[in-house]
């Protein structure tokens, strides 16, 4: 009892079932919530770009912006087609719900691991990048990152075990904090690099300019290719608003839909804006201190804004991580729905929060932030795979959903299995939007996959397939075992019969034992008391004792088989395995174990665990009914 | 049965109980198998002596004979004392035997937890010592010392599960060619230093010569008592000998007395030899080569002489290792026959070796080993602590028991509860030399404490009460449940009175909850099934599929339970509860659980561990008897 009000007093008293009416969230708040993770990119992705670019020696980051542009006109697609996605699949669910409905089981698979594999990486991403915010501006605390960020994630996890309700005005302080103070230090940079309102113009930091190496051409395709597929780790958390639909006011699908298009711009803007301010100012990426930590640094001399964006860089990134918490449950509560993941994780606990999913994120989240040491940089070449892929498949599926539509006569609708949809007159160049942008993501996937691969991405590669086939396999499992508990055509005589027989293994005569043959007595006739004697002189003392109380044992057979080594249990199973297989076949034995229960903790590692391995050993016959007669005992 | 059969390739097959005659051993093997701890300590004693003296700079070096010779007094004194042991303790036990024979249970104990920490540092300080004369003489191997101190262990632990049976003719080996190889070194090393056989004279290595610092007299002092307290790690594995009288061949006795004699004169030789040449050749201690290592090298130039002595060295040390093996199961298995210890500490497994002992040895040793990162210099301030207090209680013990004897009558004899003592005319000067042993060993354990306290000796300070603590409360809780299991004054109406009443939890129909309905009809008459609903639909669903076997159903009471939140098996104990305490208080009813057993690990992981969860919380309770219907499933 002592664990429930432990758990009580952790996660807060349980919640009625009754009580799990959604908040629905009006836009500018649901701005807050979705745009947390896409946003929050901005704290990393520039520098992502110049990392790479900085191989090819500091005059090759003057390709920074041109890259970042390239990565902006990306997400036009991609926005485009989620709030397409939005509007014919209102119940939520994203990529996964229209890879099943348009591309059948495996592709929806795929996007699901690629999703679920994406969401664990938020989590690690995101709270490793909020902790080097925070290291940026106090490099004390550097060598203490790991720690901190597994501090986050414990964080976060009990946060989300609670349940959290008004998550919607929480978000909304740090993410508009966050845009305002970033278009500042974006609006000085530009006063500045324009010379407007007679500011000093902006003062250029020149670093040691390493001598651009001579490089072969295809090498600086190769980093040229290799920056941009590091910078599409902005296009994270976009299609997070099309799994959560349902958490809108009414009209849902149009505020989601609009809410969507806001957040692609405000993200792009900040993430433009970075980009050319960075490139403006040389800032050389550093593992000590961010590019916008770097960057705020310079434009605003160190003042309060620096540490007010510091701050909230933190605190949105603290926030894009609680997104995975969202997600990640929500996704895998719908695969247990489908028997793809165990049912477990679609039940909810006290707070009426997906506990499993919470858990297992939280579990693997950690893992990677130990594995790669809480440096972020490190981790994303892992990333943006997943999310790829999935909009790769999503796109493609809403490209065959624009051809349902077309096939449609106009002004009538039909039912796929999982949604409704109309006619629609633009359905045509609707789908060429879907099939450009699938092929757009389809080719950077592979060039993520191709120029990512040595650094990490491999493991993305091989992990999908494992996921799908994980998830596969555990279906399967679901479907054999309904067949096989079906009571379609059951009729009653297919049920086994109860042979009128108990068994009861006995060590010793004492109160625990006589309690169960005192059981045993009661449910049959043909009670066999079984003594195993591995010892002459222990064998005499027992049959001394056995033969204290004949109202007990007169009645009762008496087994004693003489043993030569010391593993008791053995022939004990072996009598009862013939007993099952030989005198009654295809009918049901029992089994009755007098059990020990000492009542402190230290009491259950003394005793001989022979009851538990017994009962497990049992557990392999499969007609054998065990019965456990406790026994309590103090100590 | 999977595990079953790996056992059986890993251990090899079971040996019948009848096989466990004990290898009888003459004096040679004997020996060999003893000594190996003792002689073993020589290839670190010296050293551990050198490694303080010189903090007072290299010319303090010299000291190291004097001291040498010091503890070979001591080691007189305890080879006395001990021999008087084996003589009258023909039965074995040792320090424990002795102490819980004369002393009382509380000297007992502590004497036994100290020896038991001691057989653990013999295993952790015995294996690095072997690895570290490996990595001396192949400095590459120097980096992998932990993980291959760590698979000595294993391979030690694997060897004693299997039960070693000729352990007599293996020890012999390594034993007798470890101490030649090591005379033969001291013997060249003699011949030098006398400029014997027209040899060169001893080349005197000269190191950089550390200028002796000024120090206080109190730093003297104390310096050169910590340098006597490091070098009585050669007085480890001496007591081996009383514990295991019974493994030597008749008269066992008199055969063990004189076997101790020769090897406390062997291990002294050897001790004294390499000493005195250690200080000869001005050789300084270091990590990465031992102080044999050095003095082998210096003395043979390096050849074979030099790889044979530093083969034996990690072999002897190995086996040094292996009597840690021994004695320590040997000793849990005392304490676990008088309830000191868990039972299973006492029973025997498939080869007839104390398992439960070998298993807990090595899990501890090798946490050691990790802790101290193999490096066996920086444990020996825990280690000869133990053995130092068991050598004090053993031998304050033995003069009690002089005096008991001194108080017989000529010619007649006494059982003192564990053995047999006559009058012995020469008891007085026997009891006066233990005394003096006794003090003089208490004091060398003061000393020890005190200057290796800082050092790490206080671990052991803190860990021998804490044993005995351990010790105590395992005796106290094996007494009350002696008790409470008792059937001393036992009446049948005590036992309690099973009620006619069966509660199954059912949380669907299916073939599997119908299987253990039809077991609870069987064996009462008033079954009553428990559907906890949580949801309106869900429970429609239920009673609808109810319906469906009137012939199973009709004569059982539904019991629903609405239920607002998810946690099912709260209300449904709490309802067991109540039955149990308000309906039928004071007897036993019964609760059957239907349980899906997979065939498959996954299936296992797969299902809400809700029949688990359930039997254990049932436990809590006192009087519910708990039968477990398997159904089986594929998958």
């Amino acid at each position: 009892m002592t664990i429930t009000s432990l758990k009580r007093k952790l996660i807060g008293e349980p919640f009625p079932t009754r009580d799990d009416v959604h908040e629905r969230l009006d836009k500018k708040r649901a701005l807050a919530v979705f745009a947390s993770d896409p946003i929050s990119s901005n704290a990393y992705a520039t520098e992502a770009i110049m990392s790479v670019l900085i191989l090819m020696g500091s005059a090759a980051l003057a390709l920074t912006l041109p890259l970042g542009i390239g990565i902006a006109l990306l997400v036009l697609f991609v926005i485009f087609s989620y709030t397409q996605t939005i509007l014919h699949y209102p119940e939520g669910g994203g990529a996964y719900m229209v890879a099943k409905d348009n591309l059948g089981t495996m592709p929806s698979l795929f996007a699901a691991s690629a999703l679920l594999l994406d969401y664990i990486l938020t989590v690690s991403v995101s709270v490793s990048a909020g902790i080097r915010a925070i290291t940026s501006a106090i490099p004390a605390a550097f060598e203490y990152r790991l720690v901190l960020a597994l501090l986050a994630i414990v964080l976060l996890t009990w946060v989300n075990l609670r349940g959290a309700r008004e998550s919607g005005t929480i978000f909304a302080i740090p993410t508009y904090a966050f845009v305002g103070g970033v278009l500042v230090v974006i609006g000085m940079g530009m006063a500045k690099y324009l010379g407007l309102f007679g500011a000093a113009p902006l003062v250029v930091e020149v670093h040691d300019v390493a001598a651009a190496r001579p490089l072969t051409s295809f090498l600086t395709i190769w980093l040229i290719l290799r920056a941009f597929a590091a910078g599409c780790t902005a296009l994270t958390g976009i299609e997070a608003i099309s799994d959560g639909v349902k958490a809108f006011k009414h009209p849902e699908a149009r505020n989601a839909a609009q809410t969507m298009v806001v957040m692609g711009i405000i993200a792009m803007s900040l993430f433009l804006g970075i980009t050319f301010l960075a490139t403006q100012l040389n800032l050389l990426p550093s593992e000590e201190e961010s590019i916008l930590s770097q960057m705020t640094r310079s434009i605003t001399g160190g003042g309060p804004v620096y540490y007010w964006v510091q701050f909230f860089t933190m605190m949105i990134l603290i926030l894009a991580a609680n997104t995975g918490y969202q997600d990640f449950p929500r996704l895998s509560s719908f695969l247990a729905r489908d028997g793809f993941m165990p049912r477990w994780m679609q039940n909810r606990g006290d707070r009426l929060v997906y506990n499993g999913g919470i858990i297992v994120l939280a579990a693997m989240s950690a893992l990677l932030v130990i594995a790669f040491d809480a440096n972020e940089i490190a981790m994303l070449p892992l990333y943006a795979l997943g999310v790829m892929l999935s909009f790769t498949l999503s796109q493609f599926g809403m490209s065959r959903l624009m051809g349902k539509i077309g096939h449609l006569k106009p002004g009538s609708s039909v039912f796929t299995g999982v949604t409704t949809i109309h006619y629609e007159p633009g359905w045509r160049w609707k789908q060429s939007v879907n099939v450009i942008g699938a092929t757009v993501t389809g080719i950077v996937l592979i060039v993520l996959t191709v120029t990512k691969f040595a650094e990490g991405a491999w493991l993305i590669v091989v992990a999908i397939p494992l996921l799908v086939y994980m998830l596969r396999s555990i279906q399967h499992h679901y479907v054999s075992i309904r067949q096989a508990l079906s009571t379609q055509d059951l009729t009653l005589d297919m049920l086994h019969e109860i042979a009128d027989v108990v068994v009861v293994p006995m060590a010793d005569i004492h109160r625990g034992t006589l309690r169960a043959l005192r059981y045993a007595r009661r449910i049959s006739r043909d009670v066999r008391a079984v003594y195993i004697a591995t010892d002459e002189q222990q064998k005499e003392r027992f049959m001394v004792r056995w033969q204290r109380f004949p109202e007990m044992t007169d009645d009762v057979t008496l087994q004693c088989i003489e043993y030569e080594y010391r593993d008791i249990l053995t022939p004990l199973v072996d009598y009862i395995d013939e007993v099952s297989h030989k005198e009654f076949p295809d009918r049901l034995i029992t089994v009755v174990i007098p059990e020990f229960v000492p009542e402190s903790f230290t009491g259950h590692l003394l005793h001989n665990q022979t009851a538990n391995i017994l009962r497990v050993r049992l557990r392999n016959l499969q007609n054998v009914v065990v019965i456990d007669v406790p026994f309590h005992v103090p100590g």
